[in-house]
């Protein structure tokens, strides 16, 4: 733990999966260490409030007010503004807890007022007593396509909606060519102090793509000196939780860590991958950590970031193993 | 109640204490017959959100949703939201309810899709069952100003933040002048059914007059055929609620409803007075009605109604009382 203990590490997260390991490691670095960099390509207009669901999850899990059973939104939610949305035939597909509610509303009356969502999201961070930086991936509005045999589809139409039922033919990042990456992130990129840029076991496609896509961030990660880890989500051929596997199969990739590692070709100078896929460490080019990943219950969130912390410092340590990476890079 | 299956009437109202007198008439009038028109110059945005307070207190009450021990807002009401809201250090001054936000995340949604205020209260109304017609002053913004001694406060910083405490010199009505008047009411003023046109009791400056200032409605009721009655808010020297005592006295008037029928001179063809003003009668100059008007309880709001329909009634068939206060009007 005194190793770390200033070791700086930034995340990149989706919602739910990935929010549960930036908790474990905001639990185990010292208060301002750990940057969590958010995917916001899942965000939206909804009854014209501002809605950034990743964003959200981040900063519940990491205030400890996410609720575990549901796997999101609030603990201890109430529903009574959907009831009496209900009853005045308001667009209800989309459920918003009361709690919930005034993350929404404070978003988009700072939106309305012109604060950056950047400013926004660390002062209600800071509110919330959360010690790490939550960052939006980009203050600009992009927004995730999702190309399916029904058509296009923006991503909650396809995510809640559809449930994502249509098969995915392929995936776009409106507004991302526009995007500017937030300027203390490639400055933490360039800082000899970062320990580690670890890949949380989110969505490689809905929600850590956009994030790569933001201009200037891939090569940012890739030139960076510090190791470049991944988790998988993908532990015995299926997904802990949501639709990887499923786009995985559709878009004609294995379901498995092999496929993940693959997919973050020349990005990665590691991967972490589940016990139980354990034999499938032959068939991946890339240094492996094979370790417990499921994160049930909140005591495996932690060991889970000491293991992925442990591994990104073995592989900052043997310059053998990042030569490798350098070179499957620029593969 | 045979005699009044067909009638039309028309109510002016502002938030709590006229909508309970709303409720009354809308409870004894055929469906439809009732229109109520409500003042719109407490409206204002908070947290980015449209409120109408004064529409949604005739909304609640018209619909049985109205909570009776607290005076305003939804019945069984709970607020999570404002506790959540606080967690993040946003402006909690103006309490929102849970199920009471519903109607303000709506209304917000609306006008920024472009949709008239008087549309969606339309819309609302009818989600919620109700059989009269809730019409706003109003579709252009209106704000009521206080001007007072600690000087000029927006309507919500004098009755909520400020709790009606600052002394009140003068009010004014910001953007009144280009306003336009519901056609749909103008039009009722103009049509031979009207069986009355009530003021009910609310505050005669903060509630009653922003409708009359709305341009055309004055004249509009002043050539109306219908006998236009008021119910005084003043009762025994006091207010049943609200700042209307204080007004009154801080503007140099009695506290009495003498000067209620004073303050609408011109406008008035009866008040109605409440059993314990019964000595008033003789300083009052046009046709009283004395009886209960206070409504702590439902069924009190019925008779009420029922009470100053009946006067009208009577103001209509008696010419002579008619032929008086035409020329009161004229002076």
């Amino acid at each position: 733990m005194s190793a770390r203990s200033h070791a700086k590490v930034l995340a990149l997260s989706g919602g739910v999966g990935g929010a549960k390991l930036a908790a474990g490691l905001d639990g185990i670095l010292h208060p301002g260490g750990l940057t969590v960099l958010v995917n916001t390509g899942d965000d939206f207009e909804h009854l014209a409030l501002h809605v950034s669901p990743d964003i959200d999850s981040v900063v519940y899990a990491l205030s400890g007010r996410n609720d575990i059973e549901r796997g999101w939104g609030r603990a201890d939610e109430t529903w009574q503004f959907m009831g009496a949305l209900r009853e005045l035939a308001g667009d209800d597909w989309f459920s918003l807890g009361d709690r919930d509610l005034a993350m929404h509303v404070l978003r988009t009356q700072a939106l309305r007022q012109g604060e950056a969502l950047s400013a926004l999201t660390a002062r209600a961070a800071a509110a919330l007593g959360i010690r790490s930086q939550v960052v939006p991936m980009t203050d600009a509005p992009v927004r995730t396509l999702v190309h399916t045999d029904e058509g296009a589809l923006a991503f909650q139409e396809y995510f809640v909606r559809r449930k994502c039922v249509p098969r995915v033919t392929g995936l776009c990042f409106e507004g991302v060519q526009r995007a500017m990456a937030p300027s203390a992130v490639l400055a933490l990129l360039r800082d000899p102090a970062l320990a580690a840029v670890v890949l949380c076991p989110s969505n490689p496609f809905l929600s850590i793509d956009p994030i790569l896509a933001v201009p200037g961030l891939r090569d940012a990660l890739s030139a960076c000196e510090a190791p470049v880890v991944a988790v998988s989500p993908i532990i015995g051929g299926a997904a802990v939780k949501g639709p990887t596997a499923k786009i995985l199969r559709e878009l004609g990739h294995e379901v498995s860590p092999a496929a993940i590692a693959e997919h973050y070709a020349g990005l990665l100078d590691g991967i972490v991958i589940d016990e139980e896929d354990r034999d499938l460490r032959a068939r991946i080019a890339i240094a492996t950590c094979v370790t417990r990943t499921l994160m049930t219950r909140t005591d495996e969130r932690a060991s889970l970031a000491r293991s992925v912390l442990d591994f990104a410092a073995t592989l900052r340590d043997t310059p053998a193993v990042r030569g490798g990476c350098k070179q499957m890079r620029q593969a």
